[in-house]
């Protein structure tokens, strides 16, 4: 249940509700319907009343923030029929948080610790309102900001493991066990069809609600999932399961699609090129055109970069390739500044490997090439120095950010190429 | 109310929802509740006697496609207690677009022929589903087609002009419209202490509900929202009541909280900055090194950035500050380092104006200086050379964010007083 008159008139996406869904049907808990509400105390207490009535546990989303308008505590305190007690251990911490800022807490904020008599709070780590665990009988209701970071923080934190618990009791348990093979470089189409073998065998082997069933997430733009879900009666069953089943797709895929597997699970792609980076040992440095830093920003958010990238080289203007990464005048949206640029990252910034990117975002062309064009260049010890064409569809924004995957994407399997030749010429 | 299990499994969004909200509010109808439902006939017919009892129209969105899980048709039927009864124009209809296809029509289609007694149908234009109004009393319920496109379309077409006639003969009409003042730098339990007033004003004015409303919105991390929703007998009513309103709140802003306010509606901060830089003819450039290409890509994101974006350096290895940027040896996380990363993009990479930011992300302290601790140098015609200290609280990825945004504020608001000032001493 999501709580703002801004979900209503349209402002912001709910999307909080479609990630609450994913991750329940992940853990095995269905949940039967999804409800937005505005910010109005009578709707609210309405609308709960209807979810309590046709579920065991209620979810909420919004509504905990410290304005006169943000009236969800009131509201489950109604249909609990308790009074709101003040939290002093609640007040304290959001005056430490505030503290912490160099800032007093506004009064308020104070509204924040307010807990409907005999719910338990679930303590606050990324913003001042706490989560509340509120029980109704043999049933239940979760409080949780709206604000997406703090919601999926308390909801693995605290909510997932307080249902888990309560479907235990109810004999309701049998373990689900996820994981999620993260491709890049394929459609959701071509998986369907080479994997559409393994569905049907495990359709066949498992009729009784247990065994492995496959899915596929197109979610956003960081390539398809692959979702592996094993139902069985332990945890440690459900994973020899998964084992099992993810050797058959990765057989299957690689002898059909490629090296089109970076990762399991919550992996990026820079986390997989970090990798493979730390294992040889060598340092990166980029020079980026189009995609304006984005590779370079998704690089230093991989915990301890600092140990093997070295640097960027944000080269929007032609004067700055020239000037900087010394990429010789002329044409700057070519293959062969592709590489100057890979070449002047590895020279400039000390780097042992070079990633160049340059190409035409749009909307306009530019030099002549078609927006959704662009060149990749790398210079590698081993690997040499070499280019590749991407052709990119969409707007801009997603041009930039498919082509910042692809490049890091590139550059990982060409460090995984050079790094097995390397290997079979030492040992041929 | 959007059917469809897909919707509750998290495997798409729902943005039909967001989208009628959107339309409904500035069309001036009030919409109370969404609700998402999976395909399953007992729980359809459970929500959608739900939102009879909740409202007077009821618009369904999904489940009118033509395989066995597309019910909304039955469960419609079973809430108006009326049989279906198959509509032979339509039955041509969809004949004729598969004929237009090349093909015959599979005998399933035919189902989407079938319509409650007593319910009208809306011509399918893009899709085969045909849409459905159906009469329960003086209440009404419509079923679109989930696809966006074929929604969007029989929304505009037929259910916004039926809804209209509606309401004229309640005499309900109404035009509601809504302007969002965009703000960085407070929390939002300032900016309703300080609006107070104004809401208290505004709740005095305007008892028969027209008038104005203040809402607060915390929407991630892009700051705080001041949404102002005037709701009157025209748009155009509506609009001269939001200028009034936006003059007070500006007002009011302005003289407690200082320049809090950088834009209107969808503007972000990057774009409020290129305004500034555009109207003074500058050209930026930036050394960035915890933020990692962050500022600099979100500067690319703006439509015309080569026009004054020259680039950036991410000097995320000490030695690159050193070497490619000047910043002397010695500490690097000091409030020095960041004004000579400023200098340094400012001649590196020949722009007008450089921006420079260092510190510490974490987890781990860096020269003794504590996570969240951030340096922000300018470097500027007319305004020098100054710097400021940020205490950002928060994880890796929330520090980085935080600070790219603040980076871009203050020198957005720096541009903008050395403009005044200069304003002021040319015409003082």
């Amino acid at each position: 249940m999501a709580v703002g008159t801004e979900l209503l008139l349209g402002q912001i996406a709910d999307t909080n509700s479609r990630w609450l869904g994913e991750h329940l049907a992940a853990a095995g808990v269905s949940s039967y319907f999804h409800q937005a509400v505005g910010d109005n105390r009578e709707r609210i207490v309405t609308a709960l009343r209807t979810a309590l009535a046709r579920g065991e546990a209620v979810i909420m989303c919004g509504g905990l923030g410290p304005t006169q308008d943000d009236i969800t505590r009131e509201a489950i305190a109604e249909v609990m029929h308790v009074p709101l007690v003040r939290d002093e251990a609640v007040v304290r911490r959001i005056e430490a948080l505030f503290a912490s800022r160099g800032r007093d807490m506004p009064a308020n904020n104070a509204r924040q610790a307010d807990v409907p008599q005999g719910a338990q709070t679930i303590e606050q780590q990324r913003g001042t309102a706490p989560g509340l665990i509120c029980p109704l009988g043999h049933k239940v209701v979760y409080a949780v900001p709206g604000v997406p970071h703090e919601m999926e923080e308390m909801f693995t934190r605290a909510i997932l493991p307080d249902l888990r618990r309560r479907m235990a009791e109810q004999g309701e348990e049998a373990a689900i066990v996820s994981r999620v093979l993260r491709t890049w470089g394929t459609s959701e189409s071509a998986l369907a069809e080479v994997l559409q073998g393994r569905i049907d065998a495990l359709d066949e082997q498992s009729p009784a609600g247990t065994g492995v069933t496959l899915a596929f997430l197109a979610s956003g733009i960081e390539g398809i999932k692959v979702r592996l879900t094993a139902r069985a009666r332990s945890a440690g069953e459900a994973a020899a399961l998964l084992d099992a089943e993810e050797r058959e797709v990765r057989a299957v895929l690689a002898s059909t699609l490629g090296d089109v597997v970076f990762g399991l699970d919550e992996v990026t792609m820079e986390q997989a090129l970090a990798a493979v980076l730390l294992e040889r040992g060598l340092t990166l440095g980029v020079a980026e055109s189009l995609t304006g830093g984005l590779i370079a920003s998704r690089l230093v958010a991989v915990v301890g970069a600092s140990t093997w990238f070295r640097g960027g080289v944000v080269a929007y203007d032609s004067a700055v390739k020239h000037a900087v990464l010394g990429v010789p005048e002329g044409p700057v949206v070519r293959e062969e500044a592709a590489v100057a640029m890979a070449q002047g990252a590895r020279r400039v910034l000390g780097a042992d490997v070079g990633l160049g990117i340059t190409g035409v975002a749009g909307p306009d062309p530019q030099e002549g090439v078609a927006p959704g064009t662009v060149y990749v260049g790398l210079s590698a010890p081993g690997a040499g120095d070499l280019s590749r064409v991407l052709r990119v569809p969409g707007d801009r924004q997603r041009i930039r950010e498919y082509s910042a995957i692809s490049a890091l994407d590139l550059l990982r399997r060409t460090l995984l190429r050079s790094a097995e030749e390397t290997g079979a010429a030492a040992t041929g």
